[in-house]
């Protein structure tokens, strides 16, 4: 039975959430809610919102409600729509951290109207205009805690992710976050660092970035990402993003060192252990 | 006028060599020199090479010579092949770093025969099996030094890439390797280091690293890139790998301190500086 959706956040995790309930009819209407004015005229050409309410009006009449703001501002949002909405709507958010929302609305009286998910996919680019068909067709879906949530509301919101094509995961949001600091926020930080470096480097001479052809645009791709989402990830997350980051730097230096003293075994042992992800990750 | 054309070295990129220029019709026949038989076979069954001979042959009657091996066999080797070649057989070379041999070289009595070159593409696999059509098509070609070679062997080689498909700038050697140093070689130490880091944190979990999708993936990738090739690399490019190794080091501990000491100004002030890379690099 298709839904009356609310989205909160038109960029492009809840831009492309709606072209694809929209595509497969899960969604009967999407009502859009954006901070940015340009952002809610932009996604209504886009034809990624039916229409535009104030947060109320597209709250109070919602099936479901999916926050797709960045994570310390879905944090302040969530108590105040689970004190707007009525008690069969039910409300997701898709931040890249979970214990921390978890913990901010765990005594509201309708948090079994809430499931924290995180969809593991997106680009580097932002924005309504950024939003595509099929971002999550075969990604990882993932529903923390869900234990404590309506199974109703669970049940939901994982139709609305086969929906989306993804591949679902049932998880704890500590471990959650902890996997995520490790594969995700991590990579994040070592790419804006790297950016970071060769931009102090190369400042005049912008010809040398096409040099690196893939290689260096792989590595730096992630470097692109929005401020505005990553800031709070990082913050939201330091407990655990700070330990790896500080088990990265010290492998990082053990290269330089091996480097330095012309220790090719060990150097040689270090890339050949680097090389067993190749079993790690698909293609 | 097509051309008698020798690879040593059947992997990625002279495979990859191989397959457009036989395509093209710049290569009147491929004649292969690989250390490994079984890469040998393989290419003749890819039809990357018509045929394979010694060292000495294929290299006797070749009107170019491609060496095409890791960065310490190319400068094993190329004095032995400039001994062989006949006078107007001219040698090129494709590897990452550059000073080092030419400064094998310099005194030979042939250096005019030979033409140091830096295709700036490939993939992160290896091996005739990884060589396809078009890997260099838009990319970047390097001629080094080109004042030292003769003028004639420059236009040809300079030829050759045109058939490549790629687009060609001419550099001094040392501008090269310093800047490739913060471009590639930065990329792919740091990459190491991920996947080192990642799998010394998730050696139970493999699931865990299908959760990041395009992010981890992205980062990783140049983590496959085989020891064979890039050991070699890292130590004949020591000289700036080192020292833009340490900037990016410190700029990463400046990330973690930040994060540490909760200054979300600094942090943002970081990944907003990381941001300008979206202007450098082409879509």
């Amino acid at each position: 039975m298709s839904k009356n959706i609310t989205i909160i956040g038109l960029g492009l995790i809840g831009g492309s959430i709606a072209l694809d309930l929209k595509k497969v009819g899960f969604a009967k209407q999407i009502t859009g809610v954006d901070q940015s004015k340009e952002h809610e005229n932009e996604a209504l050409e886009l034809g990624i919102t039916d229409k535009i309410e104030s947060l109320e009006n597209a709250v109070m009449f919602a099936d479901i409600v999916i926050l797709a703001t960045p994570v310390n501002v879905s944090i302040a949002l969530l108590p105040k729509i689970l004190d707007l909405i009525n008690p069969n709507t039910v409300v997701m958010d898709v931040g890249s951290t979970k214990t921390s929302i978890i913990e901010a609305i765990k005594d509201h009286p309708k948090r079994k109207s809430f499931v924290p998910t995180h969809p593991m996919a997106g680009t580097e680019y932002s924005g309504p205009s950024a939003a595509f068909h099929g971002l999550f067709k075969d990604r990882v879906g993932i529903i923390c805690n869900s234990e404590e949530s309506s199974p109703t509301a669970v049940q939901l919101i994982s139709e609305l992710y086969f929906h989306l094509g993804s591949r679902l995961i049932l998880m704890n949001a500590e471990s959650h976050d902890e996997h995520v600091g490790y594969v995700s926020h991590l990579s994040h930080a070592i790419s804006y660092a790297l950016a970071v470096t060769v931009l102090e480097k190369e400042q005049n001479d912008a010809a040398i970035f096409n040099l690196a052809a893939g290689g260096f645009s792989s590595t730096a791709r992630l470097a692109k990402s929005s401020v505005d989402m990553w800031l709070p990830i990082f913050e939201e997350n330091s407990k655990y993003v700070l330990p790896i980051l500080d088990l990265y730097l010290e492998n990082l230096n053990k290269f330089k060192s091996y480097l330095e003293n012309k220790d090719s075994q060990k150097l040689f042992d270090f890339i050949k252990t680097a090389n067993a992800i190749k079993d790690k990750l698909q293609k």
